[in-house]
């Protein structure tokens, strides 16, 4: 059985396997999603009208026992950004869908009046079901519910929240984390928003009589997959007992605060002492308390295990992982400095299916306007809340960043294509400001991670002051798009980036399930195709390189405490294409 | 004296006459406002940040006896579209600035925190006046106040309103008429908003002393003005007794609905029996019978008179004009056919500083969202007080159509470069779609008015759906930006292209007023010369040909009872320019 494409048709509820096209044979994830969009979707149609479509791909080794690599990218022409978008999660719901030899869900169309659907995938057959009674409720009981449901053990779900029902271009896709919590998003960019557009609220896989990944030469495959294996158990980042698996995500809070670039308060200082508070040492060790789970993987196979199941003392309410971006988007980003408010902001945010990074940036910039005050934890868990009444406020911010400051009269509003930026200022840290500027998905850290050289010392090591970025962003974009395409974590290039060997057991592993004869030297090369689909369609969206810049005030304000601006030049952003 | 540029700084409240560069002698109006944004404005700058500037300019025969030009043109960069705008409007503020022998006042900077200034403009003096007591309260009392405080006799008053202290991006910059009502608007882009970002709130100029508009050769001028006064009275759209001068331009809603053109209830339909009882020969009837004023002027020496007071019976609580745009906007396009709740709504625009095209096309929007009903007037008029209130619905619904659209889930949004669509429907009227999708202005149709050949057969006769009408409007937009230049009304157009005699009229009062040897067929190149200058500003602003398109509804969607879509071909549009 060859690898297949499932069409769903939600104008008249129907689907269809189609046999993957041989030119798509060797795509997966991000290349898989970027090349479909690009080729199906008019790039200048409305992203929430019918023309849109959304692609759901499990990466190319994804399903297998490639270690780490349980990713799954979704894609569509984002209604935050106007432009192509991919965003990815951690989760078995993209390993069960390899198994089932699904390359890539392809959603199109809209339904018929205001009905939601749930469409059940079986390995061979597609069912839709109405779903309106999950309509306006939290994602943490109704996923709890579908599990029961829909039975717990070779099922998973991914959905969508309130947030999506507004619209709101800050709305992610949700997945299930192994408990089967709504915590792991494919968050950024509001794709959450064109799956509730076409009348799509939920898709429960169940893999029941899947025939798992074909590997076109087992042998390849399993010596790749060891030299993976190797370099993550041997690299400071990743290995067990090493910074990710002890702290998770969130070791980088000290280290970035360190180093002058942790955004405080709408990105107006790059430093707090109280940031400490919220730091990944100090939620270990609360969650350790507290009765939580740490570390903790986000999809099986995993060796690095940053993940976690945050909880309320006695381990009640469970939340899921608190990613760094997270802490710090609806943490020091709004002058909150407190672990349970912020865990309890997240939980609000996976509930209603928003995007956590996006969320915090919105937050602080309607503090910035007066809103609410910086500090406010409360008042941010109410500002949230308004998105579940779906209030006139809460459909402002259901909107985002932009959205947000321009409803309350906010010049200060740091977004690039419409997207808010993660938790790296760039006036501190110039390498990511130009990953920011640049890459065609808006204001994305994963998308070209060049604090790895410049804080970390990892695949080299430059000083995070210098304005000359474009090589380094331009190699870690390329890097990153051939990644996302594998289906391994994005973490894994911490190892791969210093150990040789690891980057060619990525490649040996890729071979080994396409039968291909890639090398190391391909590797940019396919990243190359996949941005340059990507910039292609941004274009014919009405993308130009006056779209490659950050917002005016990261030029015109000092950051203290290093006093810094992003003096990064027009030239040196052009440069990078 | 020479003609002056007055520059304000807002930043320092400090204000400078600097001689008029030599390089803008013969520029006025749009053309001298658009060259100067280019020169001054980084195009990709925040529209309500500090690098904006905002640029008033007076007509070149504007301030003389040239008849109907009393013309006043605001340039910025619009943070309605984010292009470079030009919005005009018929006041005196145009004729006195004029007369004092100002070419442009240009604002920039902005306020250091929260103060509002009003400033006063004499012949050689310019004051700061702090004018915090005016903020949040509405314009038909404020102007009044204000006539009251600076003398009525030689003033003029341009100011901004509630929707602009929101940096409502449907916030237009007011003029008084000539009963002192806030009733004249350069009303489209959000320029109001872009002035209250700087902190201002009100101009007032007093031409005690005033020289007068120099005039290089008397007889040329007065034999051009003659050509031009012959011409309006001989044509049957603008003489006295004329189509214009009976009904006022509202004349146009039996005419457009005939033509199956007069967008209902969102641009669902383009036609509906009721529109006659919001026609401008009912309305005529209205003002009649309430002790309104029809026909009237605008700004002193208007030949066309296509002006009017509006009152509620007895001459109580008069509103100024109701417009064609604004009776449609606010009427037809939100299923309301009464003109008592039209002129309400239109009343409560003005006071709040709104766009009536705009603020019609969002409250359709809003409907269509679900927010209120079609045809629901108390409903409509309660939106627009949520603004006044500065609720969140209110600041949803002052960022204009396409904000509101989104934020309520609606993708039938009539908007091009985020610009809400004026009274006419483009499928039913292919030529004025065509300027709609191409002009940096964003869909405007005094852009190029290619209703006057399509409908009104003026400047030639063709069919309204036929869909090869790139030559029509280029045509069109580049005589109508040279118009636009020289302080004529636009309305002049329809007596000057049928009568060969008035543009030679025009030309020759041009040539009077700068000493300047201009023929005729300079006409269509200083119209190129000023819109190169805006689409090269767009061009680095990020807009491409993508722009230039209308939402997909258009081509998606039929419009009855015509049946027809907008299938003006892509290549078609980029031929334009």
């Amino acid at each position: 059985m060859v690898k297949r494409i499932l069409r769903i048709d939600m104008t008249n509820l129907k689907a269809e396997f189609e046999d993957l096209p041989e030119e798509y044979n060797t795509l997966g994830g991000r290349g898989l999603t970027s090349t479909i969009v690009a080729k199906e979707v008019p790039p200048t149609c409305n992203p929430l009208g019918i023309h849109n479509k959304l692609v759901f791909a499990p990466g190319i080794v994804t399903g297998t026992t490639a270690p780490t690599s349980g990713r799954i990218s979704v894609g569509g022409k984002s209604p935050l950004t106007g432009g192509i978008k991919e965003a990815n999660a951690g989760t078995n719901f993209a390993q069960r869908l390899a198994r089932m030899r699904i390359a890539a869900i392809i959603v199109e169309g809209k339904v018929q009046g205001n009905d939601y659907y749930l469409v059940k995938i079986t390995n061979d057959n597609v069912e839709f079901i109405k779903t309106d009674i999950w309509v306006g409720k939290g994602l943490y009981n109704t996923y709890k519910e579908l599990f029961k449901e829909f039975g717990d053990k070779k099922i998973s779900i991914c959905g969508v929240g309130i947030a999506a029902e507004l619209r709101g271009a800050m709305a992610g896709v949700s997945f299930n984390d192994p408990e089967g919590l709504p915590s792991r998003y494919a968050g950024r960019g509001g794709l959450g928003a064109v799956m509730a557009s076409k009348g799509l609220k939920f898709i429960v896989i169940d893999e029941t009589g899947a025939p798992g990944v074909e590997i076109a030469d087992q042998e390849v495959f399993e010596a790749g997959i060891t030299k993976v294996r190797d370099a993550l158990l041997a690299h400071d980042v990743t290995k067990k007992g090493g910074a990710l698996n002890l702290y998770g995500t969130s070791v980088l809070v000290n280290i970035i605060n360190e180093a002058q670039g942790l955004p405080q308060n709408n990105f107006s200082s790059g430093q707090d002492k109280r940031a400490e508070k919220i730091s990944g040492e100090a939620k270990a060790e609360a969650i350790k308390k507290n009765g939580g789970v740490r570390p903790h993987f986000c999809s099986p196979g995993c060796i690095i295990q940053c993940s976690e199941v945050w909880t309320k003392p006695g381990g009640k309410d469970p939340v899921g992982v608190l990613e760094y971006e997270s802490v710090w988007a609806l943490g020091a980003n709004c002058g909150i400095y407190d672990l349970n408010i912020i865990a309890e902001l997240n939980r609000a945010c996976n509930d209603l299916g928003l995007d956590t990074i996006e969320t915090g940036d919105t937050i602080a910039v309607a503090m910035e306007g007066g809103v609410i005050k910086f500090g406010d934890g409360k008042g941010a868990l109410g500002l949230i809340e308004e998105i579940r009444k779906k209030t006139p406020l809460g459909r402002i911010l259901a909107n985002g960043t932009q959205f947000t400051g321009k409803a309350f009269g906010v010049t200060r509003i740091p977004v690039v294509k419409g997207q808010g930026l993660p938790a790296y200022d760039p006036r501190a840290i110039k390498g990511i400001g130009v990953t920011f500027a640049t890459t065609p998905m808006g204001a994305d850290h994963t998308a070209g991670y060049a604090i790895a050289p410049e804080i970390m010392g990892v695949g080299g090591k430059v000083d995070p002051r210098d304005p000359k970025k474009a090589e380094i962003s331009r190699n870690l974009q390329l890097a990153t798009a051939a990644l996302d395409a594998t289906g391994y974590c994005l973490f894994i290039a911490f190892a791969i980036l210093d150990i040789p060997e690891g980057l060619q057991g990525v490649v040996e592993s890729l071979n080994g399930v396409l039968g291909t004869s890639l090398t190391v030297d391909d590797v940019p090369l396919i990243g190359k195709q996949i941005i340059d689909i990507e910039r292609e369609f941004n274009k014919a969206a009405g993308f130009t390189s006056a779209h490659d810049r950050l917002p005016e005030f990261f030029k015109d304000e000092q950051l203290p405490p290093s006093n810094e601006v992003f003096n990064v030049s027009d030239d040196e952003l052009d440069s990078v294409f």
